[in-house]
């Protein structure tokens, strides 16, 4: 349905390692006509949701985030890098490739009951997003949806997040 | 004039080091209505600029900026840190109070003769920023102007970005 997006995707063979073909999303954002159809896109998929508040991923699902929440008058809540936040947080380890990572939510950046979608501009194997649903849930939030605008078929992160929704705009076959 | 909007931003002493407040802007974004007075007021003070494109500083930046690109059907140009945009860069070094920065910008990220708007959370020293014009200048684009959420006055960037033209919509008077 928005595969046509994929034109403004930059494609970049072995980065950031051999075999990997890299997706950059840098190519959309940073025209103002494909930005807005991503964006447009991105709401298109999540339209139906009944949310209150978006959570964006360190780093680029800021960028998706906090468009998304300006259109919808949303606030935007930051999952970062531990040791990011100034205030008291939750934090939630998660495995990547090699070795772990650590992503922090501000404790009270979630109110109990807040219905919350989640986005980052990628889903891989979904490691970093299953973590920020476990830091949302340890807020007393419910995960309402999750959505990204690149999907990595290949990788399963949609089985992964299972029973999350998963909503994504563009879906590649390889990783 | 938007003096009211410091309610929603935490004063955090002694962060991240002794004698430093730390002026938290994720309790304005995290919350829908003062996210919404946030990029109306920071849309109200550059609305005279005439620009074609805005380049959004990480991490913080990335959020004003994507906002403000999305509410303005413009494109958003990152500024990265060394190392994490994929393509070719143009890169520039800069002194922090320790040591020495470096940021980057896609060198296709700016047209010859296109009008930058840059946008960050905060200016302090303006010693990020002002690599961020260089970078800028040096693929043929123009600063319009620089805008920013919060000004820690004492700090001089203001003085530090001359000739440009500098935007802030709340001022703090020490650092």
């Amino acid at each position: 349905m928005y595969e046509e997006l994929k034109q403004y995707i930059t494609d970049i063979p072995d980065f950031p390692s051999k075999g990997i073909i890299f997706h950059d999303i840098t190519s959309i954002i940073q025209n103002g006509e494909s930005f807005k159809l991503a964006i447009d896109a991105l709401y298109d998929v999540i339209k139906d949701i009944d949310f209150d508040v978006i959570a964006g991923i360190e780093s680029r699902g800021f960028i998706f985030g906090a468009a998304l929440a300006a259109k919808l008058n949303k606030g935007l809540v930051l999952v970062r890098k531990k040791g990011k936040l100034p205030r008291a947080t939750v934090s939630e380890k998660y495995d990547l490739e090699y070795g772990q990572a650590e992503i922090e939510i501000h404790t009270d950046a979630i109110k109990k009951g807040q219905k919350v979608l989640v986005i980052d501009d990628l889903i891989a194997t979904g490691g970093t997003v299953k973590a920020a649903t476990k830091l949302i849930e340890r807020l007393g939030g419910e995960v309402a949806a999750t959505a990204f605008l690149i999907e990595l078929k290949e990788l399963g992160g949609r089985a992964a997040l299972e029973p999350y929704v998963v909503r994504t705009v563009m879906v590649y076959e390889g990783r």
